[in-house]
């Protein structure tokens, strides 16, 4: 199967909303990590892989969970309702059984110097935008039943495997 | 067993954090709805009843689930970051396998006038401050396995009964 | 100006993320209210509003906010982590200086009966498909430094008098 | 002015909200981030700062803003609805206009083995349960109108500054 082009799945968008934001008048800063978290499932979904394949529903009893061991976030520019921003995933699988994702955030406003419409990348690609803000998920897999350290699932190996392939030439 | 005074788990307490209020400087909408539920089982708590008896935990598997099929919610006054706030929690059985909770949010600030201070109820109630904002959530039975409706869990039932009770003389 | 046509803007799509789940598999329910009001805002920038014209953002001085008074949400399926929705937004004039937006969400999966794929509109309407749930949000204008109750700002009474022409032959 | 006791403001406590949960069962991790921030806001309330002195609120023009540039969070333990927890606040003054503040979460659970009543603390300190998390949140100051960097306010430098003589003989 091939697999498809890295920019529709690891260069994915969002704006900032109103109830992402706190008094200060930009966003709060928690708010990023959920962001990651939706971009990572965003990810997958734009790579072929379901969500229930990955994550708990009802009625599906998954082998092994993917629960999140650390995670960190830096905050270089104020975020404001209705930004808009271009979100670069890169995965990376460190020792069994464990990944990393690191999510870099750049400005895609119209109105902000530079753009990240993926149109105008040869002239001008999001990286070349300065950075507002990154963030950074480490998963670990387990057995659910037991808790115990496993073999990352299947799925996540062929996402980590292709996202790696992907980064080989990029500017990022 | 004796019931718990109602005025220890029937009237609660929270203060506004900054990461509830949104860039018009007040409390943004949604975050109340989670205020109501916290308060729900902040409730059940102080009534004596574990959260594991009526929230799924991992591994304890529930026979009744207890979810929202409808709320809603009030706002009168702006609430703004340190606002210290009285819960009032008026639970009430509805028709069989249903019930819901109303909320009453008022100023329990030294700086508003009156005062939530249960030693000064005698004189003045939380009940005499102007609504600040209500919400209510409605819950029905259903068993977990086929969501089918059912009678509330026995727990759910006894709190509903004392929250009866207790309501009698109260002038909220 | 020629109005965009109402499907790009009142009708919008989003995914059920993981986070919005809790511990009994299927959303949260105050998740919805969020769901909501950025929906209020998707609509608000794809029918061509900055949001920076509605929302407070740093060192903009808007002479009116729009608070919201009132909300309310009925939860008819469980949606769980992945489901694709479809949003259908009614925005509402009420009298001077009111409105209010209702928000039906039905699904757009692939594997539910029925699509909300456009493309398959002329056969069958996202509005073929059972309600999820429904949201509805309630606004008054306000003069940001009095908080006294005033008319609705511009770029609002040209979207809702846009969503009022759009409303008349739909079959939602 | 005497220093309250370093107990009252430096270890809080709270409980796992089922809305805190994800679809795994457990807290969903970017709660973490934000119940820091709540126990930050929590601990300058009980030492005697108004939240109005350091959030902004309308009306007040705060000079300076203490935005969070950096913050990271480990997960030990699966967290679960119900669980009670203490945290143990640790600021430190860093460079000139900033500080970060650690927070570490052990079980407070009368069913987990030892206990963080503070009753006991002779026998048996809530730091000596296990981690069950931890997070930080490190913080600048910059004047409101400029975003230069500047001093840190004189209310966080008395809780700063409080907080260092505490830690000295404390076990944590």
């Amino acid at each position: 199967m091939a697999v498809p082009d890295p920019r529709t799945w690891l260069e994915l968008h969002r704006r900032v909303r109103f109830g992402d934001t706190d008094a200060a008048g930009v966003m709060h800063f928690h708010q990023l990590l959920r962001w990651c978290h939706e971009a990572y499932e965003e990810s997958l979904e734009r790579f072929g892989i379901a969500a229930a394949a990955v994550f708990p529903t009802p009625g599906e009893n998954l082998a092994v969970a993917l629960p999140i061991v650390h995670c960190s976030a830096d905050f270089r520019r104020p975020l404001v309702c209705g930004d808009a921003l271009a979100i670069a995933l890169e995965p990376q699988r460190l020792e069994r059984g464990r990944f990393e994702v690191r999510y870099r955030f750049r400005f895609a406003n119209p109105d902000h110097e530079g753009s990240a419409d993926p149109s105008q990348a040869a002239d001008r690609p999001p990286a070349a935008e300065p950075l507002a803000a990154q963030g950074l998920t480490s998963h670990i897999a387990i057995e659910s039943s037991t808790r115990r350290r496993c073999d990352l699932p299947e799925p996540i190996e062929r996402w980590l495997e292709a996202s790696s392939l992907g980064q080989g030439p990029r500017p990022l």
